[in-house]
């Protein structure tokens, strides 16, 4: 294989990080002009705000408004080079990563590639539902939903129109939620309003947990207000139950009931991509790398691991870490500083958690929030969910599009966004 | 075939019209409240404001900001439904069309379907050329252009890296000065950022017409200055000159020459759709169906063609009026103001087109502006350009984004939008 084109010989040493989704960005960014030379590989050349892919799904957002070029980011960093690659294998051996587009020798290597959606092993499931891990996962299914709208419209068998307005959302953690309510809120507030013709009475939707409470990771309260402002918008919202089978059209549960529906959306599970080249002692439950609190593989040498991709087993944490941004975020900056530091001889640092809360939001003026020491519902929590989520944005003119839609769609209860732009596909021309 | 599905019997009498683009949409927004049933069809559900495709194939623009949900448009219309829908057939005799979605019978047709790109039968260029018809064609050249320049960078060989870079735009009209014009400035401001390690002196961008002059349209005081602005930008533009065929990275013209490039654009030409069930005898050139001064099919009864898909020839236009969108808004508005004259038994009034003047830009301060009885250049013609443009955009948020988007564009000479977001594509659920 040759070797990654265009980047030199570092003047210190190389880092490489596979994948910007939030704790690769924060270990790249924490390394400007850090001295070190730092190659940045992601499939996409942009990075995505996972925490809103559900407001792409239901036409709240502009796709670009959550997603950022990472370029961009990069353009006053001379030692930086990004490429759009994909890793195939880790050789730690040789200290060498092999890749789409080629190999390259690596100092540090700092994997950060993420989850994909678990279907724990149902192929038909999966065949089936739509999934929330990508800003072109969200385009998908907006795309089906304003199509299933218009298919509906041309039905005249009630129960063949309802199959295409019926939703069923699995899984009960904060994407499941807060889809949910998106969802919700569009039946109530435009729906009416773009299908006069519909008869919207027709249309459920589901939304199916199999343990006992929603947002499992927030507090039992905010689940269960969670619950509550749902009901609120006619959700059809059921503990303990579990989805066993789909078809098209169709959605087995395990207690026999059959729902029809054409649109299944699973976002009841993750698990960590796998990466080639990692001892299959150093895997974990849920296929996370096993790592220290140096996010070190420990069998391995200079081989970091960060975020969900990781799993941080101790006394304090017997499952490992929750796997949201908050988490990985924390990490990066740990191990940027004491990758940092080791340049200056300095000693390392060991990663430790600091929860700072959980907020979900399910609607207008509906939102949870846990924060260390106090819980707080409705509208307070929303402002502060609102605010969250724009500060974390990157990019003043992404954080000023996002208010702006925000503002508009908080009082027209009408986002304009309502499109079904299909992509259009060419043959790749040949080389 | 079926009926179409809940569109009830019409109190008075039903318009169909085909198509929501510029003639289509300006006919159903003319006929507001004017007691007819409107039945609109379209491929899509949004209305797409072409002349700004070039900026989201450059990056500039959102693909949302010029495009305009139906539904939105037509919520408080009692008496208007919109269909996803493609026309099959018109049959005249019985005063019924075949549609994708079912039959539909009509008191009056207006076809507005618009063009399509004009290959001229080479199938070659045809499978090697972007068009620029669409939002969709505009994503794609988008996603293309920003992956060839990542191609570019995994090239060893400085030829074959050209060859990613090279731009060959086909046509010196509108779309392709525009076209030409955005590339040079990305190529200018944007590229040597965003890719230090390219070689952008490797990278040509021409722009070929087979005409003596480019804006064939406007005035030749006004092609010539745009062919002066693009050389300024460093676009080799070259007169009298015919592409005549192409294969994978290559580009071949009439004199022998083969410019290598991996980005074909074509704005060369364009066709009227083919309606099926027309007469022959009424198709004129360029596949324009031939109206009288009233847009009317004269072999036809109650049928209507506008805009870019008719074809008015008499003594004062014997080649027909321009493809334009002033044409096909100018029509619309002239139908529908007879339709409404013949509800109340008042005569019909004949189409006379009044040109309001032809605008073109070429990058930032410069454009060229033809308006009756002045010419004028630089930056009042861009500004005048930009403010007409935004004038003419539906809907105060996408004219307030766009104006936005400009604003910060012009300053930064940096456009936000480069995102490759691949569409992702699920293979369509059985019914």
């Amino acid at each position: 294989m040759t070797r990654i084109a265009h980047i030199p010989v570092p003047q210190f040493k190389r880092i490489v990080i596979v994948g910007a989704g939030f704790a690769g960005l924060k270990l790249a960014r924490s390394l400007f002009n850090s001295g070190y030379q730092v190659v940045i590989i992601d499939k996409n050349n942009y990075h995505q705000f996972q925490p809103l892919f559900y407001q792409v799904a239901t036409a709240g957002l502009e796709p670009s408004a959550i997603s950022f070029p990472l370029r961009i980011l990069f353009q006053k960093q001379k030692r930086f080079h990004f490429r759009i690659a994909e890793l195939l294998e880790v050789h730690p051996e040789s200290k060498i990563i092999t890749t789409s587009i080629g190999e390259l020798e690596y100092d540090y290597l700092a994997i950060a590639a993420g989850g994909v959606t678990n279907f724990f092993g149902n192929k038909n499931i999966e065949n089936q539902a739509f999934t929330m891990k990508s800003v072109s996962d969200a385009i998908l299914i907006r795309n089906t939903i304003l199509g299933n709208y218009e298919k509906a419209l041309n039905q005249t068998d009630p129960e063949d129109m309802a199959a295409y307005l019926n939703m069923v959302i699995v899984g009960g953690g904060p994407t499941g939620v807060e889809m949910a309510g998106a969802l919700a809120e569009m039946k109530k507030y435009i729906l009416p309003k773009d299908y006069p013709e519909l008869d919207f009475d027709l249309m459920k939707i589901h939304l199916f947990e199999a343990s006992g409470n929603l947002l499992g990771g927030m507090s039992e309260k905010s689940g269960s207000k969670a619950q509550e402002y749902l009901k609120k918008l006619d959700v059809d919202v059921r503990l303990h139950t579990q989805v066993t089978d789909a078809s098209p059209g169709k959605v087995m549960l395990k207690d026999g009931t059959v729902h029809k529906t054409h649109t299944l959306i699973w976002a009841a599970g993750v698990k960590a991509i796998t990466i080639n080249g990692i001892p299959v002692t150093s895997i974990g439950h849920g296929g996370r790398i096993l790592v220290d609190e140096y996010n070190r593989v420990q069998e391995l040498k200079d081989v970091f691991v960060l975020g969900d991709n990781c799993l941080i087993q101790n006394e304090t944490t017997p499952k490992g870490h929750p796997q949201v941004a908050q988490v990985a975020i924390q990490q990066a900056k740990n191990l940027a500083k004491n990758l940092i530091n080791e340049k200056t001889g300095q000693s390392w640092q060991k990663f430790v958690y600091k929860d700072k809360g959980s907020l979900a939001t399910i609607g207008h003026n509906l939102a949870v929030a846990d924060l260390p020491g106090m819980h707080f519902y409705g509208f307070p929590a929303w402002v502060l969910w609102s605010a969250v989520h724009l500060m974390s944005i990157i990019g003043v003119k992404n954080r000023f599009f996002i208010m702006w839609d925000w503002i508009w769609n908080y009082f027209s209860y009408n986002q304009t966004l309502r499109l079904m732009i299909r992509p259009k596909i060419k043959k790749e021309p040949a080389e």
